[in-house]
């Protein structure tokens, strides 16, 4: 891994941390709750990934960095709620610097198990998102990812030019650089611009798209 | 796999994605959630099946054809909605050919790893009505096989019919096209009587089974 | 497995089983539902292990004796819901024992795969409760254990113990014996004397450790 999705991938491990204890405080968890959705929210789509791939057992629960970052990260939220629950727009660039450099990182390695674009497409998405599909599993609630923002679409994206790069011939390490700039400045602009999906309205008997 | 094994599996990945498609759509997600359930109900019963089995990585994210197709009917789903929602009957029959189809299919794949009758079963199960049980799961609501009406037990007694062909001899072919064909009967039966499973009342404190 | 824990781990798969079926019941689930609830609070958290370990396929799926007991306390609690509902205390002390059971031997597998320290206690862990997870979500609520008592905590040191005492040289044997003792003791004290752990109180908008 290069330097930069090395130091990406770990401000998405905080990032991804904070956002699920967040969560976790929200809906009245108590310390293990906190820790455990900060833990799947940042390591969870990897693992799922790791298990499609036929990884055992998967790289985040063993390499211990990763996982110490993400409990860290979900103690200090637990620690410095207010500050951490005053900085929704910092955390939420953090986090899409997170999206980027996990769903390069996700590619990446499903390219090197199999160079099936559809597989290198899911398994760098589902590192990106998986995550946060649990946490609002465990949380009882409907994932964000499927209903609103352009958030895991950008995720997709960015995989897919992992691919189409690795496709024609260029090294793992630029494109999947190349791959994670696209998904989080796909990601930035979304947020600015508040881009949305088009969704189907059928409560007046109309449907539009 | 059989010719009339693959084109009722096809029946079954486009009824099931339909299936996945409208509940999106009826809970209000946007496109790439119509997508994700369209795609988790039609093949997520085949990946946790793989994944139990350690086939890695799961066949429906590899081979092609099958999430071509299942995101194909999401999408026609999305476009198509009013037309598509008007079909419930169709629909229920088509799904039961697909429960069917899909339930076949994991006995066989089970029975090639190992012979053991429970293993046979369950996956055989689990690869027919997994899919919906994500789908309920993304959609935040209790899983309506485990509620109501005569669905996984089709599933399960047609793996059931599979493993005890195999084991008195018959083929591979032969024992899942009579293991399709008991569910899909079961199926239309249970459709047509309105067969439900018994359940304990505990409200009025009074317990009948 | 010593004899111990052979037993410990039947009455853990029956209590796990009866309460997994019992909350199926009260939901208004059918036979089938109660069925796979018991099922998957007793069998769900080894399978998981298994997947993570790369155990395939999973050892509760294929040793017909532990399945074979889930489902008949499923059965049984169906038929003698009443008695079994009456039965809130001992059935508590039983699950406890089947906590420190399932995280003994969890803890157990995943050092015979690996001795990573973090791998053991999460594996151990999830052994013991990632079958009341399961219930939880099938049952569409948060998971009990992420927001309150003391009992994934009992799992997590239970499982700790067997990790330090293999790290200093003890047998597997004494070490399980031991880390499922700690664990029971943990959680009988945690019922006696109603430990709780720490939360975030956030609606006064004053946090509180």
């Amino acid at each position: 891994m290069s330097i930069a999705l090395t130091v990406t991938n770990y401000v998405g491990i905080v990032a991804f941390a904070v956002s699920g204890s967040i969560k976790a405080i929200r809906k009245g968890m108590d310390l293990l709750g906190i820790v455990v959705l900060g833990f799947t929210t940042a390591l969870g789509g990897g693992i799922i990934s790791n298990i499609i791939l036929g990884i055992h057992p998967p790289i985040n629960l063993t390499y211990l960095p990763y996982p110490l970052t993400a409990i860290s990260a979900s103690l200090a939220t637990f620690i410095f709620y207010k500050a951490f629950s005053n900085a929704g727009k910092p955390l939420m660039y953090a986090d899409a610097v997170g999206l980027g450099a996990f769903s390069a990182s996700g590619a990446s390695l499903a390219y090197s198990v199999s160079h099936n674009p559809l597989l290198v497409v899911l398994v760098g998405s589902i590192t990106a998102v998986g995550g946060g599909v649990i946490r609002d599993l465990l949380s009882n609630e409907v994932p964000v990812i499927l209903t609103r923002e352009f958030y895991a679409s950008a995720a997709i994206l960015g995989s897919l030019v992992y691919f189409l790069l690795r496709f024609i011939g260029v090294n793992d390490a630029s494109a999947a650089l190349a791959s994670m700039t696209v998904t989080i400045i796909l990601r930035f602009m979304a947020l600015r611009l508040k881009w949305e999906l088009p969704r189907r309205v059928i409560n007046e008997g109309i449907a539009k798209a």
